[in-house]
C-alpha cells in the first residue's frame, strides 16, 4: 500500500541536497565563523552525538586543584550549530577556578556535591556573589569576569552549561602573567607594582 | 567622463573578496551549520535564481494521494542564506498530508484550488483546526504538529512558503512506523497498544 | 489513570511564563526591533494564524495598473517573530511594479497566470532578467534593486513570499520624485537632468 | 587621585541607557519575540541570578513517574537573552518520558544516577538510541522527536540542558490523545485505529 | 608550581578544536553565507588584525571627485565575523557620492574635515538631510537610498563605519545606466524619458 | 495621473504596522534583550540620525588622561537595533585606557593623531601589540582583554567603531579593586598579594 511512499519522504528530507535537523562537525575541516562543516549524512552516528565525561584525574590542574571535563564540540560533533555545550567541574579541597571570563558563552552552574562560592562583576561594577550547595543554580553572563571557590570541606562538583558549543575562556592571570605580555604594558595598564608583576611572571612563567 | 568610475565601483563590489548580495550555493560542496558555501560569482546566472515547478505527476505519492514541488535551495541555488523556501502541494480526492512538523521552519499554505482543512495543535494543547479555501492564507509554526487534509470534492492546491531555505520534515508515522524503532520503545512512549504498533509497522513497512 | 499528568505539561508550557512556540503579535503595542511584544496566550485565536487575500480591485494603484494583497503581519499577527509573510499581486494588461527594493527583506515570486518580466541587477553591476509564466518561481535577493512587469497579452498573478513578516519597500521613483527631496540633491546624486526632474517631480507629485 | 574615575565609567556602562551585560526578565511585562523586557539594573539582585532545584516530588507526574525541577527564565530571570537554561529529571522505577520534540530548543542529557535509554528519530527516519549511564552525555537536536526511559532497577536522575531559556515542549499524545483534536483527524492523519483513538481519548482525557 | 596549568587552559582553550574567540577570514577560501571560513590558529599574525587607509589618490574616481579607502575585511581578515567595518572617505571641491545604498548593512558618517550633505529617503518618504561639519556623527540605516555632498569650499574627509564586514553598494545610476540592463525596461520601471535614459546610458557607458 | 498611487505605497510602507526600515528608540521605556522599543515614526525626525561628538574635555578622566564622546544609541536614538556604533577618544599625554573587555562588541580602532600602541590577548594566549600612527586601523575582537596607551610625545586621537548599539565595557582594576568584592576573593582568584590588592583598593577606592 506505501509502496510510493518513500518518493514523498525523500522531497522533504532533501535528497543530496539533505537538511537532518543537525549538522555533525567536520572536526578535522576548517571552521567558520558560525562552526564547523557538516560530515556526510550517512557517515553520522549514534556516538557523533554523546560522550562519557572524563574521571576527576582528567584535564586536572595542580596548581588550581581542579579538573574539567568537557562536553564541547570536540567531544560531541552533533552539538555543532546547536548553540550550547556542556561539562562536569571538579573542585578539590582549596580548588580555585580563578578569574576569568568566556567571551562568547554564557554559564550556567548546577551544584551536585559540596560546597561552592561562584561570583561575577557586572560592567557598572556590582558583585554578585553568592555560596551554593548541592541543588542550587547560578548563571554567569555571557563575557563578565568571574569566578568560583570550593568554598566547604571536601571536594566539590557541578555541572556547567555553556551557551555555545565551543566555549573559548579568558583567564586573567594566564593573560597578564603567563604570555609574553611586557611586564611594562602590565604594570602600566593594570596599575599593578612592578614587583608584584615580576613576582606573578615568575609564578605563572610568562615572559616579558 | 566617467572613464575612472569602474575603479570606484570595484572597491565596493570587493574585488575577490565580493560580496554581491547574494551567495549562492554550491551544491556540490559539505553544508555549513547556516547553508552551502558560495560558488564563485563569475559562475552565478539568472537559472539560479529560478526554477519550474513542476507537473503534479512529479513526486506523487500514491499512499497519501498528494504531490509536493518543491522550490528550496536545491532547485533555485540562489535561495541559499535568504532565510525562505516554497513549494507547490497537491492534495487529490482524499488527498492528506499526515501528521508532521518542520524541525526548522514555519510554515504558509495559501489556497489557490479546493478546500483544505488544516491543523496545528500548540505546546499548550490548544487546538487550530480550520477549513480554508481559494485565497485563504494560513500559517503553521516552526517545530509544532500540524497536517492539512482535502476536505473537498475534487482536486485542492495551495502554495506553501517556509521560513529556511531548505526546510526539513518529521511525519510521526514515518518516524514511528517506517523506521527501524523497536516496537517496544513505540509503545512504551506513546502507549499504543502492540496489537495496533505491529499493524502499523505493517503497513508502513517498518522493522523492529 | 493520568490525573496527575498535567502537572507535568504544565511545568513545560511554562505557565505564567509561557512559550507557546509562537508569539501573536499585540498590534496595539509598540514595537521592538524583532517585531511585536505578544499578546496573552489566552486571547490567541485561529483568527490569529489566517487571513484572506482581497479581490483584485483592493490597493489597486491606477497609476501601475497592478493590484497587491498582503498577508502581512498586519493582517496575519500569528507571523510576528516568524521571518516571512505572503502576499498576492495582480499585473493587469500592461501592469509594472517600478523599480524597487525590499531593505529588510528577500522576495520570491511564484507565477499563477499570465507572463510576468522580471529583473534585478547586483551590486556588481550584473542583469539578472527573465520571463517567467505559470508555475514558475524566481528569487530577488535582499535590497537590491528589481521590477516587475507584465510582459504578456491579458492579465498576470503571482503570489510572493517575503523573508520578514513585515517587509518594507522603497521605490526609486517614489522616493525621489514624490517626496520632498530637493531637485537640486536630486539632480547633483542622480545626474538626471534639472528638466527631467522637474517634469517626474510634476508626474509624481513631489515637492521641493 | 582617581576621584574622576567614575565618569569615564560611567559613559561606558551607559548612565540612563545602561547595558550591563545581560537583561534581567521583568517577568510581569508581555514578551516579544525574543524575551522578556528587561527590570530595571537598579532593582536587579543576587536571586535573580540562581534558583534551588525542586525536591523530586514537586511537579511529579504518577502517569509517568517522573519528576521535573526546572531552572528556566521563570525560575532565573537572569537567563533572558542568554540562549539556554537547565532542569533536573527523575525518572522512578519504570519513568518515561513520552515522544515528544522540543519545537525551540535542543536537549543535552547528563545522567548523574541510573541507567536511562533516550532515543530521537531524523528526519531521514535513521533512529539514534543509546543506553546511557553515570557520567554519559548525549544531545537531542532541536525540534525531533524523542524520549527517554528508565532501564535500571531503581531511580535514573539526569541534569538537562537547552538551548533555550524558556524551552517549550509537545508530546505526541498529550497532542493526540488530550486535546480537543477531533478523533476522526487524529485517525485520518496518523492512520491509528478509531478503537485504538477511542482508548488513547480515554486514557489521556481529550475530547472530540 | 604552575607546571600543570597549562594542561587546564589546554581544554578550554579547545586544542584542535580551538575557538580563540576570532575567526580570521581565509581570503582564498570560498566564503559561506556568513563569511570565510578561518584560516588556521597557528598561522595569525597581528597584521590579520590590523591596516593602513591608503592615500587620497588611492581608489580616486575622476567622475565624482572623491576618494575612498576601506578597512573590510579584504583589508583586515580579523573582521571576519565580527559585523563591522570601516573605511575613509575623501571628497574632494563639488565631491559627491551618488545616491545608493548598501543592501548588507547601515552605515554612519564621521566627519572630520570640511563640510557634507547627506541625506536618506525612508520607505514612507519622508526625507533625512543635514548638512555636517567635523565632529558631527550621522547614521544612514540599511537598505535605504542615501547619499553625501561636499557641501563646503575645500576638501571635506569623514570616516565611514558600517555593520558589516564586507559591505555591498549598489548605486542607483550604475544600476541603470552603466549596466546591460535594457533601455525599455528602464524607462518602464523608472518613468524616466527614453532621450534621458539614452543621454545617461552614454554619459555612463551602460549598454542595451 | 498617479493620484492612486499612495494607496499602493501605504500598503507596503504597513500603515498602523509600519517598518520604516528603522526602529528609532524609545530611550524611556524599558529595554528588551535586543534594545530599545520604537518611538512612534510620526515622531521620528532627523536629529533621531546624528549627534555632534563632545570637546576632549567631557567625560575627561583625570586618573587617566583621557576623554571619551560616545555615539552610541543614548546619543543617537537612530542606532538601534542596526548592531553598531562609535565613538572618539582623546589620549592626552601619557594618556591610558587601562586593561578592559567589551562583553557584548567588538571594537575598531582608527588613528586620526598621535601614536597610539594598543594590545589585546586570545584566549589561546598570544599577544597581539601594535603601535599605530595616523591612517592605522586595528580590531580588538569581542570579550577580550585589550588597552590602548598613548605612546607618542603629544595628545593621540582615535575613532572607535563597536560592534553594538550600546556596548558596554568591564575594566579589570575597576571591577576588582573599585567595587565591593571581598579582598580575600580578589587574592584567591587572581593571586595578587593581599598587600598589593590593600594597595589597590586604597587607590581605587574600592570596599571589602
Amino acid at each position: 500500500m506505501f509502496t510510493i511512499f518513500f518518493l514523498f519522504a525523500l522531497v522533504f528530507s532533501g535528497s543530496h541536497v539533505a537538511v537532518q535537523g543537525y549538522c555533525v562537525a567536520d572536526l578535522g575541516a576548517a571552521q567558520t565563523t558560525t562552526g564547523y562543516p557538516c560530515k556526510p549524512t550517512k557517515s553520522v552516528k549514534i556516538e557523533d552525538f554523546s560522550t562519557t565525561l572524563q574521571p576527576q584525574n582528567t584535564n586536572f590542574s595542580k596548581a588550581f586543584n581542579i579538573s574539567l571535563s568537557p562536553a564541547f564540540v570536540g567531544q560531541i560533533p552533533g552539538l555543532n550549530g546547536l548553540g550550547f555545550a556542556a561539562a562536569k567541574l571538579d573542585l578539590f579541597a582549596g580548588g580555585i577556578v580563578p578569574l576569568h571570563s568566556h567571551p562568547d558563552a554564557s554559564e550556567m552552574l548546577l551544584v551536585t556535591d559540596g560546597k561552592i562560592t561562584a561570583g561575577f562583576i557586572s560592567p557598572d561594577n556590582t558583585v554578585f556573589v553568592k555560596t551554593i550547595t548541592k541543588g542550587d543554580v547560578m548563571v554567569l553572563p555571557q563575557g563578565l569576569l568571574h569566578f568560583q571557590l570550593n568554598s566547604g570541606e571536601g571536594s566539590a562538583t557541578a555541572f556547567l552549561a555553556f551557551s555555545s558549543p565551543n566555549p573559548s575562556a579568558q583567564f586573567v592571570d594566564v593573560a597578564l602573567f603567563a604570555s609574553a605580555l611586557n611586564s611594562a604594558f602590565v604594570t602600566k595598564t593594570t596599575y599593578i607594582s612592578p614587583a608584584e608583576v615580576k613576582r606573578l611572571k615568575g609564578v605563572f612563567g610568562g615572559q616579558g
